[in-house]
């Protein structure tokens, strides 16, 4: 039974249920009465309850992650899991693939497993049609719901985000002042994160007037790891007769692929092809040059919500929203 | 309460109570009734029993791993997880870290959350030291346990490994039989796959006495993504006067970077040094020459193992060990 469940048989808005269930006197006593009974009648006890009786907790946190193959989603899941288990608490994880429906499957699964919370890592569980976000309001009526560089405005949701729309958008402008004018937007992904990285690059172009064609805004469509596909269309842009002296890519393993088809055609990097990357990964050593890459400080994320959680567990009152910036590291594909 | 309890309360041994549990005709009257005595008096359900009898079953799989970080673990997670979700199952994942006392904590977890079966995916939760696999036993009393290229001969545990040591074998072989003799091989696990690898490029050169020197083996402590510690090491041993034109790594990060060691020393691949990797991870095509690499047939595994582990729950008798063989892929940097 969730909250949405007392909402209705009580006849009162979850906001109301929300604010009895945390001992708000904003509510009349004539409905207080009303939940409570609902409450009682049908034995809910939600986990905050429970814990707060000493009963229940398992200290045990669960996790959802998209892929956990994607580079950037498993050094989040590393960093969580490591700073959990040394504060003591356990973690499940499960990986969701990207359909909504095994999205709410898989969070309905931790919480029956009786975790204590459940953290959504990456920006690709929030949705822009508010109703499909409702899943994670669901949950957050039984137990606090943590977002990694993801941000919902509901009750019991927390949100840690990265600044990705100013770090992308000041890239760009560093990118344009070293005297590149024609700068590509390669990117795969129009998640959240996506979204605000793309409008920083946009931003960044449009109050130049540089934005000269749609061509520059490139998506690839393929898998998040298949280089040589990624490679193969950029090369096919070059046939098409697309000129660009810059590239940012909203991810290492893009940006990787424009080294490669910077080798193949003689292009010289960075005199006639500047590159920058997004994520600061494993990968920007891996080549030759090695790539400047923006670093949204996943680690440092990732110890402020499990700070946030453990405030939260322990009845504290927490921010809802955290912003961190990121950072631009230079190595040998810009000037 | 573990079939070792059972065993010390009936006293009687394991490999009795495990064949009462598995209805075996093969124990006296008297024998089966001591044991059905204590499980009856300590109410014993192991999880098999409950599925028998259609309780209690829950339709999730446990996987655990060492470090979800780890793209080769990452991706026999991601093949697992997409395989057990088309057949109806859910999964939950605990990432372990390297010591034997996270692993048994996790392994119970998951068991105390009434997985049907739990997957060890890396060979590295199998330990040289007999008693220290009593972990996976004790698991394996409860619900079926599957190793993912690691292998254990115990009841209820079911191994699919690739054949490593074969693998390694004929790559060192064909890297041999190309003109190269002075083959250093560069490895950072010592663990049962780790072992066997090392055994096959070991007996490859000792066979043609080529193993002139221990240098030839060179073990890597540092972090297994940190490729510029790597390139460092490559570059020390350099310095140091040791000299070598074949490379084998126990893994694509490790040989890349030596990629990148040849590229900033001025050395010629593959004429002045051939290399090889392994895994055939998404990184054997993100380099410049593309990687030569071994690849251990990981989604294969994963699907073999997913079958097998079908049909153990539905009660068909599978084979206790799977061993599959790896190929050589050719690119850039070998001849």
């Amino acid at each position: 039974m969730t909250i949405y469940d007392i909402s209705e048989k009580a006849g009162v808005s979850i906001a109301t249920v929300s604010r009895v269930l945390n001992g708000s006197s904003n509510v009349s006593e004539k409905t207080r009465k009303k939940v409570l009974d609902v409450i009682n009648r049908y034995e809910y006890t939600p986990n905050a309850f429970a814990r707060g009786l000493g009963l229940n907790t398992m200290k045990t946190i669960g996790i959802l992650c998209a892929d956990s193959s994607d580079l950037y989603l498993a050094k989040g899941i590393y960093y969580i899991e490591q700073k959990l288990r040394s504060n003591g608490y356990d973690s499940l994880l499960c990986c969701t693939g990207y359909t909504l429906e095994n999205r709410i499957n898989s969070l309905n699964l931790l919480i029956n497993k009786k975790v204590d919370s459940v953290v959504l890592v990456g920006s690709n569980f929030i949705y822009e049609n508010e109703e499909n976000n409702r899943y994670i309001c669901n949950a957050a009526a039984q137990v606090p719901i943590m977002l990694l560089n993801g941000a919902l405005d509901a009750p019991n949701v927390y949100s840690i985000v990265s600044d990705d729309f100013t770090s992308m958008y000041e890239a760009t402008c560093q990118m344009i002042d070293s005297g590149v004018n024609d700068i590509l937007y390669y990117y795969n992904s129009a998640s959240y994160s996506g979204k605000r990285k793309l409008a920083g690059y946009r931003l960044a172009m449009e109050e130049r007037d540089l934005l000269k064609s749609p061509e520059l805004l490139q998506f690839y469509r393929g898998s998040h790891e298949d280089i040589p596909a990624m490679t193969e269309h950029l090369k096919q842009l070059h046939r098409d007769g697309l000129s660009f002296h810059g590239l940012i890519a909203a991810d290492d393993t893009l940006a990787l692929s424009a080294i490669k088809y910077a080798g193949e055609l003689g292009i010289a990097i960075p005199s006639e092809l500047s590159i920058i990357g997004y994520n600061n990964s494993m990968l920007v050593n891996s080549c030759v040059p090695e790539l400047t890459s923006i670093d949204n400080k996943l680690e440092t994320l990732c110890q402020h919500l499990i700070s946030t959680l453990l405030g939260v567990l322990d009845g504290r009152e927490m921010p809802k929203k955290t912003i961190f910036s990121g950072e631009l590291v230079r190595r040998g594909t810009t000037r």
